[in-house]
C-alpha cells in the first residue's frame, strides 16, 4: 500500500487516492517541521487517513501531519473558488465544480506543488510560519491547477483513456466535451486564487506574469509538438535532436521544473532576471525528465528515443522505423523496441543520464547562492534516476 | 457586396472577409477623424480593399482610412505574437499560429473591439491621437481574441459546422482536435498583448484582473448553460426566467458588452468600481442581446423564448413543448416555433424590448457623466430593435 486515502466529503467521491509516491529520493516536506496550525479555514468534513508503506522512501521522512496540511491548503482554496462572489453558484454548479476540481486537480504526484513549498523553505533557511507554509502551499497549488488545465485538454487531443488511474475527465459520460469548459474554468481559477492571496503583495503582479508566461510556452510547446507530429506522419526525418529538445523544452521545462522554482524565488522577493541560469538548469532538468518519461512510439512523437535511434541506425534500420513507428499495432511497437535494444539505447541512454547528472552538478554547483544550490539540487535528486 | 475583403499576405489566406456589417445605427468609427498615422510597424504586405454597400449605415458613415488602421493594428499585434521572443519559433510553427489567428480572430462584425475605440473616444469627448487610438484598438483587439478563444471551444462543445460564414476551425480535417491547443493559445496571447503595450501603464493590473475575471464569468457562465442542459434533457421544468437570466449574463453579457466599456473606462484612468450603475445597464443590455439571438430549440437550449412559453402555456401546450424540445428533427422543431407564435411570443418579445429599452434609458440618464451616458447610449444603438 504505497498511497495516502483521502477522504472528501461524502456525496461527492468517496475516495481520492492520492500518490504521494514521491519519486527517487525525494525529501518533499521533509525539512519541514510539524508544527503549523493553519491560519485559514479549517474544511470540517475532510478526512484524512494516512496509511503507510514500509518501502516508501517519501513517506517514511515526511509527517503525515504536513501532508494533511497541504491537503487542507487545496480544500481551503476549492472552498474559496466555489464561493467566488465574481459568481452566482448555486447548488448545482458548485457540486459540478467541486467534482471537476477533485477529479482532476489533486490526483497526481504533486511533486510541483510540494516542490515551491520545499524550495522557499531552501531559501529561508529556517522553519516556515503558518502564514509562509499556506502562501508557498496556495503557490504550489496553482502549479497543480495549471498542471490539470493541461491535462484535461491533453486527454482530449491525444483521444487518451486513462490518466491517473481513473478514466480521463472527458471519458465519463455525464462530462464529455463538456471538460472542454472545464479545462478552461481550471486555468481562470489560478489568477483568482492569487487576488485573492496575493494581491497586496508587492511581487502579485509578478506571479501574474509568470504563470501567463509559462502557460504561453507550454501551449506553444504542444503547438510544435501537435503540428510536427502530423508533418512527421509524412516524413520521419524531419526528426531531430535539436527539435525534441525545442518540444521538451516548451512542452513540459517550464511547466514542471521551472515554474516551481520560480514561485518560490518571488515569494522570497527575488528578481527572476537575476536567476538566468538557475532558469538554464532547470530547464535541462526538464528537457533529461522528458526524455525519462518515455517514447510514445504509438502516436508518432518526436521523442529523444526516436530521434537517437535515428542517427545510430543504418539504412536497414532507418527503412524498418520508418515502416513500423507511429502505428498502433503492438506488433510494430514490439519491433520498434527491439530496434532500440539492438542499438543498444538503454545504453546510450544511460551515459548521456550521467553526463547529464554532472553537468547539471557542475552548473549549480557555479551559483553564488547555497540557498539557491540546495533547492536545484533537491529538485534534481527527485527526478535522477527514477526509471 | 456588404463587407470588405481583407486580402492577407499570400501563400497563407487568399481572401478573408471581415464582415464590418455594423448593427443598427451603429456609429462605429463614425465620431473618428480619420487622420491617423499609426506609431507601429506599418504591415508592407497586407493590402485592404473596401467594397463598400448602398444600403449599409455603417459604411456610409465610416472611413475606409480608419478601418485599414484598425485592420492594421491586428496585423500589427499579430506580427509581435508570432514573433515573440518568449518562444523560439520556427517557420512551421510561425505559419500554423499566424493562419489560426486569420482564420480565428478577425472575421466576425468586430463590434466588442471596435466599441473600445469608439467608447473611449466619447469619454474622451475629443479626437484621439495616435498612440490612444493604437491602445485602445489594442485592448479591443484584446476582447476580440477573447471572443475568438471562446468560439473556437464553443463550437468543438456543441459540434457546430459553421462559424462565420466558413468551416469551424476544428473542422479543419489538418486541425481537428489541435483546435483544443489553439484554443489555449488564443487566450494567452492577451495577457502577452497587454505586457508588451501596457506595462508602464498604471492600469496594467487592472486589465489583467479585467480579463482573468471576464473569462472567469464567461466559462462559469457556460458551465451553468451545458450543465443545465445536461439536467434539462431530463425535466424541463427547471427552465426559468431567472435561470435564463443567470445563464445570459455570465455567458455573454460581460465578455460582450461589459468588457469594451470597463477597458474605455480603465484606459481613461477610472476606478471600475466607481461604475456599478454602467455595469449593470452593460449586463442588462447583455441579456436583452442575448435573447435577440434566438432559441437554440434543436440544443435544448434555456432560452428565453423557452421560459417564456412555459410561464404562458397551458397544459396541453406545456406537453407539445416537452415531448418538443430539444429534438434536432426539423419537424420538432417547426411544432415548438409554431407554439411560439400561437402563444403571441412574437408580441411579447416586441413589448418586453419596448420596456427594457425604456428601462435602460432611463437608467442610462440617470448617470453623472455625460460622455459615460454617450458612450451607453452608443452601444445600446447598435443592438436595439437589430432583429
Amino acid at each position: 500500500m504505497d498511497f495516502i486515502d483521502y477522504t472528501f466529503r461524502p456525496g461527492l467521491r468517496n475516495e481520492l487516492t492520492l500518490s504521494f509516491r514521491g519519486i527517487g529520493s525525494s525529501s518533499m516536506f521533509a525539512l519541514l517541521k510539524p508544527t503549523f496550525s493553519l491560519p485559514h479555514r479549517p474544511v470540517p468534513a475532510a478526512r484524512v487517513q494516512v496509511k503507510r508503506s514500509h518501502n516508501d522512501v517519501f513517506l517514511e521522512t515526511t509527517s503525515s501531519e504536513l501532508e494533511s496540511k497541504w491537503l487542507q491548503v487545496y480544500d481551503s482554496l476549492k472552498w474559496e473558488l466555489i464561493h467566488d462572489p465574481s459568481f452566482e453558484f448555486d447548488d448545482h454548479s458548485r457540486q459540478w465544480a467541486e467534482r471537476m476540481l477533485d477529479y482532476n486537480v489533486p490526483g497526481g504526484k504533486m511533486n510541483r506543488g510540494v516542490s515551491v513549498v520545499d524550495s522557499y523553505r531552501l531559501l529561508k533557511g529556517d522553519e516556515l510560519t503558518d502564514d509562509e507554509f499556506f502562501l508557498s502551499s496556495a503557490l504550489g497549488w496553482c502549479a497543480e491547477w495549471l498542471q490539470a488545465h493541461f491535462l484535461v485538454f491533453d486527454d482530449i487531443m491525444d483521444e487518451s483513456r486513462i490518466r491517473r488511474g481513473q478514466p480521463c475527465w472527458f471519458r465519463l459520460p455525464e462530462v464529455g466535451m463538456t471538460a472542454v469548459n472545464d479545462g478552461v474554468i481550471l486555468r481562470c481559477h489560478i489568477p483568482r486564487i492569487l487576488k485573492k492571496h496575493f494581491r497586496s503583495k508587492a511581487y502579485y503582479v509578478d506571479l501574474l506574469e509568470l504563470f501567463n508566461e509559462v502557460e504561453f510556452q507550454t501551449a506553444s510547446g504542444q503547438m510544435i509538438d501537435l503540428t510536427t507530429t502530423l508533418v512527421g506522419k509524412k516524413d520521419l526525418s524531419k526528426y531531430s535532436l535539436s527539435m525534441h529538445r525545442r518540444i521538451a523544452k516548451y512542452k513540459s521545462a517550464y511547466g514542471s521544473f521551472y515554474i516551481s522554482v520560480a514561485c518560490a524565488l518571488i515569494m522570497f522577493g527575488e528578481n527572476l532576471d537575476d536567476h538566468v541560469e538557475a532558469k538554464d538548469v532547470l530547464v535541462e532538468m526538464g528537457i533529461y525528465y522528458q526524455i525519462q518519461i518515455g517514447s510514445d512510439v504509438e502516436n508518432f512523437k518526436c521523442s529523444w528515443l526516436v530521434v537517437k535511434a535515428l542517427e545510430l541506425a543504418n539504412e536497414e534500420q532507418k527503412k524498418l522505423l520508418h515502416e513500423n513507428y507511429g502505428r498502433k499495432d503492438p506488433a510494430n511497437v514490439a519491433k520498434v523496441k527491439e530496434l532500440y535494444n539492438t542499438l543498444n539505447l538503454p545504453g546510450v541512454f544511460e551515459d548521456y543520464e550521467n553526463k547529464t547528472h554532472e553537468k547539471l552538478i557542475k552548473s549549480i554547483e557555479c551559483h553564488p547562492s547555497k540557498a539557491v544550490q540546495a533547492m536545484l539540487k533537491s529538485l534534481l535528486r527527485k527526478i535522477y534516476k527514477r526509471h
